[in-house]
C-alpha cells in the first residue's frame, strides 16, 4: 500500500536501486489515450537535467510497455512500464555493507525491517524515482488534454538565488566548489500548475494542498513545502494577504491577485498554483563522517572517496512536476473533468 | 471519501459549521481502551487557548459518545463522537449571501458544488475542526499506551518570534493593535512529537513526513509545513546537516544530533519528529475589501463590521497535535506496536 | 475500515444493538439532492416487512439528518444519519450474560476483542442493518435519477417455494408451526436490479458481481449468493446457458436471453440483474441447545424462554436492496454516469 | 484500483491475454520469506491441472521475480513478478474481430471502452488469472507459517457429482462427450482452509465471508458463491444448522458440528472454512451462436472451428486457493497474526 497511491487514477511503482528494473503500473487510465515508449523516453531523459552537478550513474533509461497499450493507444486495462537499469553496481557499495550512512536511511530501515540493503538503499535512493518519471509522463498527458500544464525550475541553489540563466551558472560553481571540498549542498524548486479549471479539489482532509503536499513530501530528501505566499503569510496581514475578487474579461469570476497559490479551501481557484520545495543537501559526501558499525557494534569513521550528486536540486524539478500530475489528473477524473473510461476518440478495435 | 483519514485508525468527520451539531465516527479503536466524555470534553476544551485573540464564538462543546464504548472503554466497535452546536447563528452571516468573502473558500465552493453555504463557511469553517480535536484525544490515549506524546507551540504571531513567555505577551499586543485596526495577522506554530520509537514509517509514498504533511496541510488556513531543519536545510551543506550516528548509553543506536527532525527515508529514527506550520492571517477582517457579488454579477466593498479571529495561530498547536496523533496511532497499529483488535487488559463482559 | 464501504460514494456506519443510537456517515453524496427525514423514515418503515414472522422488538426508527443537509437539498458535505433505540433492553439478556449462544457471534467475537457484548450483539445483530437501510434510501433517490430501480421477495421460506400470494401464506404458516414448537427457519431472496445501463463494472478485481457479492454477504445470516442462473450454470452447457445477442427495436445490442443475469466479466449488459441470497434460521430459538458457559468453563444447556424472529427472510430483502443501491451509486459516479460534486439542478444559495 | 486487492497485504495484477507478458506488485509482504522462481513456477504449473478437458494453449509460464527479493528472502520492498506468454497468438482470433462472442464480455468491454480488444478478451480472459495464482503462491507461504493450508477439488462437473477418483472419471467422459459435439459444461468447485486460528475477520463490512466472497467471485465466470451448508441452509432450521459448543481436548472452546463453514458473524471459529463455487460453461464452442457483426450493424450467425477448454472447473481450483490465501494473508496481518514488516528470522544483510 505504501507502494501506490491515487484513488480512481493509481499507481502502483517497484523496484530497487541495485536490482534489474523499476517499474509502475498505472491503473484507471482511460482508453483512447495515444502512447507509445519515445513518450516516456523523452521524459525519463529529463532524469538528470544537469549532469555536471547530478548523479554520477550513467544510465540509458531503457523502457517498454508490457500491457495495457494497444496498436499505439491505451485500451483501459492498466499500464505495466518497466525501466531497465544498466548501471546497477551493487558491488561498489560493498565495503560500506554494516556501517550506517548518516543522513540515509540504512538505520531507519534497519529498525523496521531488520536489515539494510547493502546494494545501495534499495528503494530509499534517488533512483526510485525513475518510476514517477515514467508515470507522471503518462498523467501529463492526459492532464494536457484538459489544458493543465506543469513547470519547474530551481529558484536558490547552495545558498544562492536564481532569478535567470546567470544566476544559475553562479549557483553552478558555488555547488562545485563545494563538490571539490568533497561536500554536497540543497536548494529549493519552484513548481507551477497552469490552466487548472477552477472547482477541483475537496474539503476537509482531501484538500488539494494536503494530497499534493503528500505527493511532494514523499520525494526523497523534501523538508519543507510552501503554497502561494508560503512562509510569507506568516508575516502578512490578512488585508495583504486575501486576493480581491473581480469579473474577468469573459464575465468569469477570478481573483485579482494569487497570494493562495491558485487554492482556497483546498479547491482550486483557477489561477496558477504555486509550490516551493526545499531539497536537503545530498546526504552522501566525501568528508568523513562519524557513524556507526552495525555489526561490529562499534563507532567508526566513515570515509567514502567515490563520486556523489553534488546538489540534486535540478532532479527534484521533473520528479515533481510528475508527482503534481499523478494527483491532479486523479482529482480531475473524481471531478469529472477526465472521463474515467475512455477518451471521445477511443481506442483500436472501435466499431 | 474525502471526509475520512487513516488506514487501520481511521476517522470520518461530518458537521457544518452552523449545523445542529459536528461529528466523528473512529473505526479501527482496540478494544479496552478506558475512554469517557470527560477526555474528550478536556481536549474540546484547547479549541481556543487564547480567547482574547481566539474566536468570537462562545461554544460549550458539549459532547457525547454515542457508541463504542461500553462500561467507560471501549469494545472494539466504531465510536461515534458529537459535539453539538450551541451558538451556531446562521442568521449573522445573512448580509454576505451572495457576496464572496475574499480568502474564503466561498468561490472555491460556489464553482465545486454549485453554491456557497450562507450560513457560513459550511465545512470551510474554523469550526470543523472540532471533530478533529475530539478524535485526536482519542489518537493521543492509545499513543500515550507506547509513550508517544505530543506538544506544541506558537513560536512567532503577526511577525514577532516567540521564545518565552514576555515575548508571547509582546506578540499578543502587535496582534491586537492590528484587530483594532481592523486587521488580522498570521504566525507560526511548533509541533514536537516525543518518545516516537524507531522504525515507523514506510518508503515510498507511505512516508512518515508524507502522511504526516498530508493531515497537517487539511488543516485550514496553513501554507507550508517544514520537518526538521526546513527551510534552512536548503542553505545547509551535507557536512553540516547530516546527524551522525552514536551507540547511546543503553547501546541503541541514535543521531547525535536531530536536524532531520527524527525522520530518515520517512521512518523515525527514534529522536522528536519536529514540525512547523506557517499560519495565514485569519481572512475575515474589518477593513473593506474589493470582491463581486454572484447574484448582481458586479464589483462590491465587501464591508464587514462584526467580530472576527484576530488571529488564530494558538488554535492550531491543538489541531495539529490531533492530527499528528491520528497519523501516528494508524502507523503504531500498521506497524504492531499498537495491537489491532484489543489491548491485553480488555473490555467489559470478558470472562 | 471494517465500517465502510464505498469509494466515491462512501457509508460509514455505527452503533450497537443496545446502545442510545445508530447511525451512519454518507460521504460523496452530490449537491442538490431534495432529502429530508421522511425520505429516510418510509425506508426505516420496511425493516420489518412481515411483523409476525419478523423480530419482537418494537421501535419506532425515530430518524434526525444532523449535517450535509440544508434547506431540503444535500450540499454536499458529509450527510450524518441517526435512528435512536428507544426499545433497547439489555437487561432482557443478562441471564445469557456468559453463555456463548449458538449460531450467533457471541463466541467469534470473544476471540477477535476479548470479549462479548452481553447487552445482545453489539454490531453482530440484525439490528446493526438498520443504518444501512437508512444509507441505502439515500442511494436510491440518486440511482433512480438515471433510471436504476431495485425490487426483492422472499422466493423460498421454511422450504417452500414462493411464487405468488397464496405461496407466501402457506409458507407463514409453516414458519409459524416451526416457530410454536421453539425453532426457526430460513429461506432465499430474489433481488432484481432494473434499468442499469449497459458498461458499469469493471474488469479483474472490480467485477459487478464481486463488489456485489461483498456487500450482499456482509449482511448478517447470508450462506450463499447467486447471479443469474447461478447454481444451475454448473449443470448448463455453454449452447443453452450463453445468451444469443441481436440489435433491439431501437437499434441496441441487446441479449435475447439473460441466463447471465445482466453480467459478463463484471461489467453490465443493460438488462436485469438478477441475485438470489440464501438466508439461514435465526439462530435464536426457543429449542434447549448445548454450549458452553465461558466465566465458569463448563458446557451448559441454554434454555431461552423469550421472543425471537421466526424467520428474517422478509427483511433481507430491503436491506438487500439498500446494499445493491450503495455500490451500484458508487459504480455509476465511478463510471461518470452519475456527477460526482452536484447534481444539474443544484442546491440552496445558488446565484 | 479495479487492478489491485488487499490492504495492508496488496496485490496489483496487469497483462492481456494475448499482450507479451503479464504480471503482479504485491505490497506488504514481510522482509524475511524465503522465496525464489521456483515457488512461483510450481504454482503456475497447477494452471490447467488436466490437459485433456484444460486450455488448448501451450504455455510455458516462465517466471520471473524482478524486485522485492534479495539473496533469496524476501526484503520489505514491492515483490514484482511477471510471465511471459509464449503461446499468444493474437492472429488467430482476426476472424472474429466485430463478432460479439456470446457469453464473453465483448459486447460489455465495448460498451464500457468503447473498443473490443479483438486480439481475444485482454483481461476479460481465463490467462488474466496467472498473475493471480503466482501472488497466491507467495501468500500460501506466508500462510503456512501461522499454519493455514488450503486445497480444493472439482465435487461436480457437467452434471456428474464427484465423490472419489473414479466419478473423476465419469464426469470426464461426459465432459468429452458434450466437447465432442461442440460444446462446453461447467461445475462446482469446494475449496476447503484448515488452520484459521479463531477470531479472525471482522464485523459488518469486512466480514471474512464478504472479503473471501468478493475475491472469489472475481474469478471470471464464477455464477456462485455458498459458506458452510451454503443452499442446504436456506431449508434447515435454527435446531439443526446452529453448531453446538463444547470444551476440546485442550480445553479450547470449538463447535462440535461445522455447518456454519468455520465462520461465525464474519469472523473464523477455528473450525476449517468451507466454500463452494458455481462454474458456468465456457463460453466459447464449435455448436453455432446466434450474434451480432458491430462493425456491419446486422446479425450474424457465429461458427468457431478451434480448439476451446471443455470445461474449466478442474482450473478454477488452484485460482480460488491463490485468492483465499490473498484475502486471508492481508486478514492475518491486520489481526497482528503474521508480523506486518518482517518475520522473526529476518532479511539478508542483517547485522
Amino acid at each position: 500500500m505504501t507502494n501506490s497511491m491515487g484513488t480512481l487514477f493509481r499507481i502502483t511503482t517497484w523496484g530497487e536501486s541495485h536490482g534489474p528494473a523499476l517499474g509502475c503500473v498505472i491503473d484507471g487510465c482511460p482508453a483512447g489515450l495515444p502512447l507509445d515508449r519515445t513518450d516516456l523516453e523523452s521524459a525519463l531523459q529529463r532524469d538528470v537535467p544537469d549532469r555536471l552537478i547530478g548523479t554520477p550513474r550513467g544510465e540509458m533509461n531503457r523502457c517498454e510497455i508490457l500491457s495495457g497499450v494497444f496498436a499505439g493507444r491505451t485500451i483501459g486495462t492498466p499500464i505495466s512500464l518497466i525501466v531497465w537499469n544498466n548501471d546497477a553496481r551493487p558491488a561498489s557499495y560493498d565495503s560500506a555493507r554494516d556501517t550506517l550512512r548518516p543522513g540515509h536511511a540504512d538505520f531507519t530501515w534497519l529498525a523496521r525491517f531488520g536489515h539494510t540493503d547493502y546494494r545501495g538503499g534499495a528503494r530509499a535512493s534517488g533512483r526510485e524515482c525513475i518510476a514517477r518519471l515514467a508515470a507522471g509522463a503518462v498523467a501529463m498527458k492526459l492532464a494536457e488534454m484538459v489544458g493543465v500544464r506543469f513547470s519547474s525550475r530551481p529558484i536558490e541553489m547552495a545558498g544562492k538565488t536564481i532569478a535567470g540563466e546567470d544566476d544559475y551558472e553562479l549557483a553552478r560553481a558555488e555547488i562545485l566548489k563545494h563538490a571539490e571540498a568533497g561536500d554536497s549542498t540543497g536548494g529549493i524548486v519552484a513548481l507551477t500548475i497552469r490552466g487548472m479549471p477552477p472547482g477541483i479539489g475537496a474539503p476537509v482532509f482531501g484538500k488539494l494542498q494536503a494530497d499534493l503536499g503528500r505527493a511532494l513530501l514523499s520525494i526523497g530528501g523534501i523538508k519543507a513545502c510552501e503554497f502561494g505566499e508560503g512562509l510569507a503569510a506568516a508575516r502578512a496581514r490578512g488585508s495583504t494577504h486575501n486576493d480581491p475578487f473581480h469579473f474577468g474579461s469573459d464575465g468569469q469570476i477570478e481573483t485579482t491577485t494569487n497570494l493562495c497559490g491558485g487554492l482556497l479551501g483546498g479547491i482550486s481557484t483557477g489561477q496558477d498554483i504555486t509550490i516551493r520545495l526545499v531539497v536537503k543537501p545530498t546526504p552522501t559526501i566525501r568528508i568523513p563522517q562519524q557513524t556507526v558499525h552495525v555489526g561490529q557494534k562499534e563507532p567508526v569513521t566513515m570515509r567514502y572517496e567515490g563520486r556523489f550528486d553534488a546538489n540534486y536540486t535540478p532532479r527534484v524539478g521533473p520528479i515533481a512536476e510528475a508527482m503534481a500530475a499523478l494527483v491532479l489528473v486523479d482529482h480531475l477524473i473524481m471531478s469529472g473533468l477526465l472521463p474515467p473510461t475512455r477518451l471521445r476518440d477511443s481506442a483500436p478495435g472501435s466499431p
